[in-house]
């Protein structure tokens, strides 16, 4: 890649760790934006990260650097430090992140560290860890501007200069009533463009679009995405508000969730696996595995079962795999389409006959045309058998079961609510190995035993 | 799935369209954000979407459906409309937007259409086009907030009220100098925190992040992800500012890029094909499967060319399927693994080797695992020859061979600058496929033919 700033830095970091040049690395360290650091602290040892956290001043820097880090690494540096240094730290960062900084710890120690923070940010942050992890209520921020639909735009503003100096991003004003329920929500920029006397009420939409503490943050995440919106309310089941998801937020949950699928396609587990040691990636991916090997043994005596009938099997062998490998391309590209479509809300749960149909026939007409093709080849190479129609009926019957089973089996877990990405990973694919392998030797059987 | 407005509002859409209640529907699809009414559509007609598209009143609402359908519906819809329409529908959409959708039209219509606009909007949407379609030119918004750093807050107020009023999301205000330089930034929460007569450059921060016209539109959404901004000011090579990007375009970068991604992995081409009809979505995912075939062909004249010199054919081939099964799904994991890693910057290029050993390692572990298990099941099915160490060993070598070319292939294409994604797909695949049957074979006949 042309510029990477990062690894000049990395670079300049590790020259002047080598060099025990501390106060250069002081300097460049509180120079250096804590997104940045979190970077290069994936590249170094535990000590040499320890070395640099405790030159930073600033401890709301720290506190960037602590949402920034891979989660391992957070758990290492959070080891060695003193509780009091933890707690000033955790004080000067949203909520939010905390609440999430703090769910990974050990009970013991986070119970601790919420003994010792001041009470008002440690109710809150408690109050974000009642609700579900993935949850609108589980990732919302508590800080947001707040005011009665009476307040007038010059109050609006002394109160985001005194009151609400602390709300990461103030961009909209929520209006409240008396039992704070939800009512409008304007934008600081009204609140500039309107004459100072205007009440809130005047100039804030009603019609506002908000979501419940229990929404699935997925749901959240496109709610945002689809209106364009910075930041949603979140509400309680009697409209009351209780935070703002902010689009921040939400782009991290896209970014993690297609990470997520995309793993969990690859039948690779769910969590990054790259930054974990070898022992822990091989522990991770092991049983994934597993089921292809099950499915690999059950092929084997289906072919040894049919081997019994069949004497020409020398033959067949050699075509086995190109069977399977186009039932498994085919299958793979029917789920994924599927999945993601799901996942976009491109396709949907309600449409499942029309998927599914449409998924059968392409395979089908794929089938034929790949059939021809390798049913030439295998007329072909053995001219006394009819080996071609054997080989290229195999063919079509293997890529229609598989386009039909890849479609077929995410949209049944979606209907279900599992999540269909695990259906596209080694399950699918071993099934329809073991499909292919049975009605390649049937149809031989057929064919040429008579 | 349980709550699902978008299909109570389709089925009341659906109703009313075949009782032809025409002023309910008037009613309805003008009371109807345009992202939803956009999902609607997806099920309707193409006589129904432009029966409902006639009924809204705003040309702002049709602006956002415009820019929220689906490409084939948009050309649909547009075909149908009257080029007066189509002008004054652009015309209050931002230039973004506009550029975005005019690169999707016949090069006629474009032209005629570029000519019918006012010549400020339309000049700024023939610069968006001028910049490459994945830069982050090409998908900037040229309206934006740019004030000299001698503006008092005050001034700036005024400025947002009057000559800013159409700026779409004004959260940042940017200082420039007299040759239009970038300089500084601030935000709208900052302005009305300072007392009225504080000149801009008194409040505003000198180290602005931004980004220059010809970056990629990915690294630019991973800018603004990294450093939770709200938009980033996009630059010329003199540092003259040009445009910004939004987070609302951001999320849709990630979104589109995670999709193309999967795809491109599976082997299902670049472009959702959900939504495309059966002939087309064919014909997309025809080409990917020949490699499938090529290397399924390749397999079989590997296993001819050994049949020669194997006798024990018959015992041999019952195990193909479970040693191409363990080889591809290791791979898949390999290959997701790393295209993944690089893809959300967890990876890095300049960790080649360290990763591909360490893909390696892991390949082997797991190989021996499964050899074994595999090997054991095959030696208590053939007890006479040492088949257990040959069907074992074939194991390990492409279970190996695949986390290896699995993890290899990608980190080449991104050294290169290849997109990685296209290297998990059937090629990779395949080519273990082939790799693990010679080396089957290999193994056979050492081991068995002595």
């Amino acid at each position: 890649m042309p510029r990477d700033p990062n690894k000049i830095l990395l670079d300049t970091i590790r020259r002047l760790l080598r060099r025990e040049a501390n106060s250069h690395l002081r300097k460049i360290v509180n120079k250096t934006h804590a997104a940045d650091l979190s970077v290069v602290f994936r590249s170094l040892s535990l000590s040499e990260q320890l070395k640099l956290f405790a030159m930073i001043k600033d401890n709301e820097q720290k506190g960037i650097l602590f949402s920034e880090l891979e989660a391992d690494t957070f758990l290492e540096i959070v080891a060695e430090l003193d509780l009091n240094e933890i707690v000033s730290i955790l004080e000067q960062m949203p909520s939010d992140d905390v609440a999430d900084l703090i769910g990974r710890l050990p009970d013991e120690k986070s119970a601790s560290i919420l003994e010792m923070m001041q009470k008002e940010d440690s109710d809150e942050v408690e109050d974000l860890l009642s609700y579900g992890d993935d949850t609108a209520g589980g990732i919302m921020n508590p800080d947001y501007v707040a005011l009665r639909e009476e307040t007038t735009a010059k109050e609006a503003i002394e109160a985001i200069q005194k009151e609400y100096a602390d709300v990461e991003m103030p961009f909209y004003l929520y209006a409240v009533d008396e039992f704070g329920k939800l009512v409008g929500v304007s934008s600081l920029r009204q609140l500039v463009v309107v004459a100072p006397q205007t009440p809130l009420k005047n100039f804030m939409a009603t019609e506002v679009i908000s979501v419940q503490t229990d929404m699935d943050q997925e749901e959240v995440a496109k709610i945002v995405a689809r209106y364009d919106i910075l930041a949603v309310p979140v509400v309680d089941a009697s409209n009351r508000l209780m935070g703002i998801v902010t689009v921040d937020d939400v782009i991290d949950i896209f970014r993690r969730e297609a990470t997520e699928d995309i793993l969990k396609m690859a039948g690779a587990g769910e969590e990054f696996v790259e930054t974990k040691s070898i022992w822990r990636s091989t522990k991770i991916r092991l049983p994934w595995l597993f089921a292809s090997c099950v499915g690999g043994i059950i092929a084997f005596f289906i072919i040894s079962w049919f081997e019994v009938n069949l004497n020409r099997i020398a033959y067949l062998a050699a075509f086995i795999p190109v069977i399977m490998g186009m039932g498994g391309n085919i299958g793979t590209q029917s789920s994924t389409i599927v999945v993601r479509g799901l996942a976009t809300g491109r396709l949907n749960v309600r449409d499942f006959w029309h998927v599914v149909f449409k998924e059968l026939t392409i395979g089908c007409i794929l089938g034929v045309v790949y059939g021809t093709i390798i049913g030439m080849v295998a007329q072909a190479s053995y001219t006394n058998i009819p080996l071609g129609l054997v080989v290229g009926s195999a063919v079509v019957c293997s890529m229609s079961i598989a386009a039909l089973v890849g479609s077929l089996v995410p949209m049944l877990f979606a209907r279900i609510n599992i999540d269909p990405a695990v259906a596209t990973g080694p399950f699918v694919t071993t099934s329809i190995d073991i499909i292919s392998v049975f009605f390649y030797f049937q149809i031989a059987t057929s064919f040429l035993n008579l």
